[in-house]
């Protein structure tokens, strides 16, 4: 299995401190050395760094931990290969472009069938976004994206329906296996959680917090302001003492600047069949 | 304007000495302060860095210069911003997948009427890649893929058809403005010369060399091994004592682990009408 992490900050925020919590799982405090990546948007462009070795030992790693990328949006993974070899294409999170923006896509589990649905998904509509690697992970992926431009050609005004049809698309691949995803276009940060993923609100009055997994604490008081709204999700707690709350089995969430703008917990209809 | 480098090699090397040269030239002793970006590919993934500032002072410009990084092909660019604003999303080089591998582009010079080209191409065939950015550039990448998905509709196994057909896309474009180029999918490094490349291969017996915009030296001869074959090339050469090719005008080259394995002097046939 996987872990994920991910942010949405309603002003640029930097995350090396979940980050340095996180990586320390990739090796060091937890099993996931199969590699590790993340991507931080800035503005429609993306910064993104990965690895397919061990996060914990990774000097680019180590450079992420300690510099400040400030973004709205970031979204990061770690791995532990179940399917597909370790290598660089496998590693996560995977990218593409659709509708003019760039999509980010890291997920937590494994899927049944996902690569025949996606072969016969091309068979019949031929162009589309095809995997590099040999994930499930990013099959999902590619599938979703190719059924997202087939179902609405170009970006909808309509957010709304958009990420309806993501949360539908996440309700019946789930019944395929575990979808833990995070995902986002740059603007929205949308989490599916079909088993496990856990979230917290950071923002006034600030607070201070201690790593689980590395002997690193903060005061959020002297690093933001009153403004600031930060959303962190992650497979596990990554502090030991604040309340994290644990997403629903089978809930979809959108984040919005920090803020949930949307939950998805019924499954309207069926987009996968 | 830009400078490009790229790196074609038998056997995986990595670019920090030629790598040094070039980021001096975004802010120190060249002018390109608009962003620097570079591509790695390790397999058939890719690591990819950039920044839309000054690459001299940039701190992850700072690692890929000393933290060896190797790859069969590299690709990188600085740039000095004509066409489309100072951010992340004009910032080269710009990937994309397609036949499920990843193609990195990177473009020195300006395009006259690429974004209609490209708008009128959608208009008649619908889906396809988008400029997330509002580079001529990028619009030309796009464009490019775009054409040989439409032409070939798979990776075909004839790959002179392949690399033919963009060769004599870039006759058409150059034709629009300066089209200076490094393309690239994982396997093979294209490079189209419209007015300014240069390139050098470096193989045993190998020598000692020195950069032009940085004190540092290198004795190859200590860093490889008998079978290395690296080929770089640069817009304008990266040091003082070796003697660089200047590509000629209108001339498609084509390199597969350092070595040159195809040139494309001549327009056989238009594709861009």
């Amino acid at each position: 299995m996987c872990e994920l992490l991910g942010m949405s900050a309603k002003l640029p925020t930097d995350i090396c401190f979940s980050f340095s919590g996180l990586i320390s799982r990739s090796g060091q405090t937890g099993p996931h050395r199969d590699g590790w990546g993340i991507t931080f948007y800035d503005g429609k462009g993306c910064r993104i760094f990965k690895d397919s070795s061990p996060g914990y030992e990774s000097v680019v790693a180590g450079l992420v931990k300690t510099y400040s990328i400030k973004s709205h949006v970031v979204i990061s993974h770690i791995r532990r290969a179940n399917r597909g070899k370790v290598c660089l294409e496998n590693t996560h999170p995977f990218i593409r472009e659709l509708w003019g923006r760039y999509w980010t896509f890291a997920h937590n589990g494994q899927l049944k069938g996902i690569k025949k649905d996606l072969k016969k998904w091309k068979e019949s509509f031929g162009f589309g976004h095809q995997p590099v690697g040999t994930t499930d992970s990013e099959a999902a992926f590619c599938y979703l994206l190719n059924r997202l431009n087939k179902e609405f050609g170009k970006e909808p005004r309509n957010k709304n329906k958009l990420w309806e049809y993501v949360a539908n698309f996440c309700h019946d691949l789930s019944k395929k296996g575990v979808f833990n995803i995070l995902l986002s276009n740059g603007v929205h940060l949308f989490s599916y959680c079909s088993k496990n993923l856990y979230w917290i609100t950071r923002k006034a009055p600030f607070g201070s917090a201690t790593l689980k997994d590395a002997d690193i604490s903060i005061d959020f008081a002297e690093k933001t302001v009153a403004e600031d709204v930060v959303t962190v999700i992650a497979s596990n707690p990554l502090t030991t003492d604040e309340k994290w709350d644990k997403l629903q089995p089978n809930t979809g969430i959108l984040f919005h600047h920090g803020d949930i703008i949307n939950r998805y917990e019924s499954r309207e209809r069926s987009v996968a069949s």
